[in-house]
């Protein structure tokens, strides 16, 4: 089953010339979960060819502008796209007043119903889950109540035989079918289980996103050794002074959250627009912690 | 005297992978004046190396978000980078309790302060004036209070005489400021009066930016013979009525206003998205019009 990462957005407050501010999509089955919603994410998923039908669950950290700004755009465009599902916002409380008074102007009511779902809570919440994934929300330590996210798949991974697409002439749709855990009817009527159609299914994999915020130690209450940690690493360890008094973190920490959660992969982001370059941060989080990637504007990561 | 407009926006509502919304700057002695702030502004005005630091006018049409929803991450930015003097806001109204809500959020206030000058009235008003331009709102009509600006330098414009330049060694700064029309002080502290330094003067120059709006014929009681007339063109002639009915213009229409009001020159843009080239909304101006050009992001015009 496809579990992708795509970065839209990589830089802190301030976009630079190849750095948007922050918003991730991660790619589930066909199916687009945004994180975070940057002015000119609308643009950004133009770009990168995110299905803008298919998003139905947005989920924004904290109210920082540069992490959403771009909402009022998009719940604009679905509406001139003639949107007529739900859609899903997991946000801080005070989101839903700005955008229901910012979109009021517009007088042309949203045709579309905004479920709004205010995060809460000083623990682990379940705050989302459908037949393929949970998503959990924590708290996180900045300059304004943020969260942290958590997707977890449900099934283990399942990679159909190549033989058998063959075999059966299989169509994308029974593909996905398939890998999602269901059996395959034949042409003679005969079922063939899923477990003869798919290769052995691998660990349970699940991705964590943490800004903006002050390394936390105690995150390892809310998960341990994720395929992929992204954590904010706004500065780098010169400028830890800095990091503090903004209730940031410099690369080294961000390396030391990915040690003590035991993460497989840590990618870090939300670089301050001081630096031209990302090999600095990587340096200082590899003397930490083994496998590290910087954030890239368009870039994409499978897990 | 320098006087350029910068298109940084030129689709309607939806942006696309080539268009971004509404936003241009007039450049006018190396001083922008921003008209219209949609939603990844600044981002075009960093990849158009439009100075920030020297924005101190911002002027907004109407309150539809592809009009403005980029105000907010622009005004946040202008206070990360540490922004002092004031920024004049004009605008209708509603803007201003809607971008104070949105900001009061991020808790850190603006460092500087926003004029907020609120657009009124039926007929031209007289809203900004420098040493060097008048600036004056119009209405439109459109499903919201909408206004249109004119922008007339107050100097005939002077071009400065290249012998004088290279005998006298003359700085950027003191080229400047000639063509301003003062008068040039010699290393022998004697002055050469301006008209020695200049050749003769042109015509005083004119810009007049209409969007969103139905084609008003009454137009020509706010502007006449201007150097170049922005004017939408949301629609081609086949889809008049879908026009008529959201209160926009075709290119057809666009081009008449062109010839009502006596322009030099025709820039159509605000192109809906269904659109693919702008090719077809040239052929159909250009039938009523001689002088016409289609808006694309990043175009530089000279007047």
């Amino acid at each position: 089953m496809q579990f992708q990462i795509r970065i839209l957005g990589s830089s802190s407050a301030l976009p630079t010339s190849t750095r948007m501010p922050t918003a991730q999509v991660v790619m589930y089955n066909e199916t687009p979960y945004l994180i975070d919603c940057a002015e000119g994410t609308q643009m950004q998923m133009r770009k990168f060819s995110i299905p803008f039908g298919k998003l139905k669950n947005i989920f924004i950290s904290h109210l920082h502008g540069d992490h959403f700004y771009g909402i009022f755009g998009l719940l604009s465009s679905f509406n001139l796209l003639g949107r007529k599902q739900d859609l899903n916002i997991y946000a801080p409380e005070e989101l839903k007043i700005i955008y229901e008074t910012v979109l009021s102007l517009n007088k042309d009511h949203l045709k579309y119903t905004v479920n709004f779902f205010p995060l809460k809570g000083n623990g682990k919440n379940l705050i989302f889950e459908n037949k393929y994934l949970e998503v959990y929300s924590f708290p996180l330590k900045h300059t304004k109540p943020t969260y942290g996210f958590l997707f977890i798949e449900k099934m283990k991974p399942l990679n159909i035989r190549k033989d058998i697409i063959e075999r059966y002439e299989l169509s994308i749709t029974e593909i996905l079918k398939i890998k999602a855990g269901e059996d395959l009817i034949d042409d003679f009527g005969d079922i063939i289980k899923n477990s003869e159609l798919t290769t052995k299914p691998g660990d349970i994999r699940s991705y964590a996103f943490c800004t903006d915020t002050l390394p936390l130690k105690q995150l390892d209450k809310y998960f341990k050794n994720v395929n992929l940690l992204y954590h904010e690493a706004t500065f780098t360890e010169d400028m830890v002074e800095l990091a503090k008094e903004t209730h940031h973190s410099t690369a080294k920490q961000a390396a030391e959250i990915a040690n003590i959660t035991e993460a497989k992969k840590l990618l870090i982001g939300h670089f301050s627009s001081r630096y031209h370059f990302s090999d600095i941060f990587i340096q200082e989080a590899e003397e930490i912690f083994q496998d590290v990637i910087a954030a890239e504007d368009g870039m994409l990561i499978n897990l």
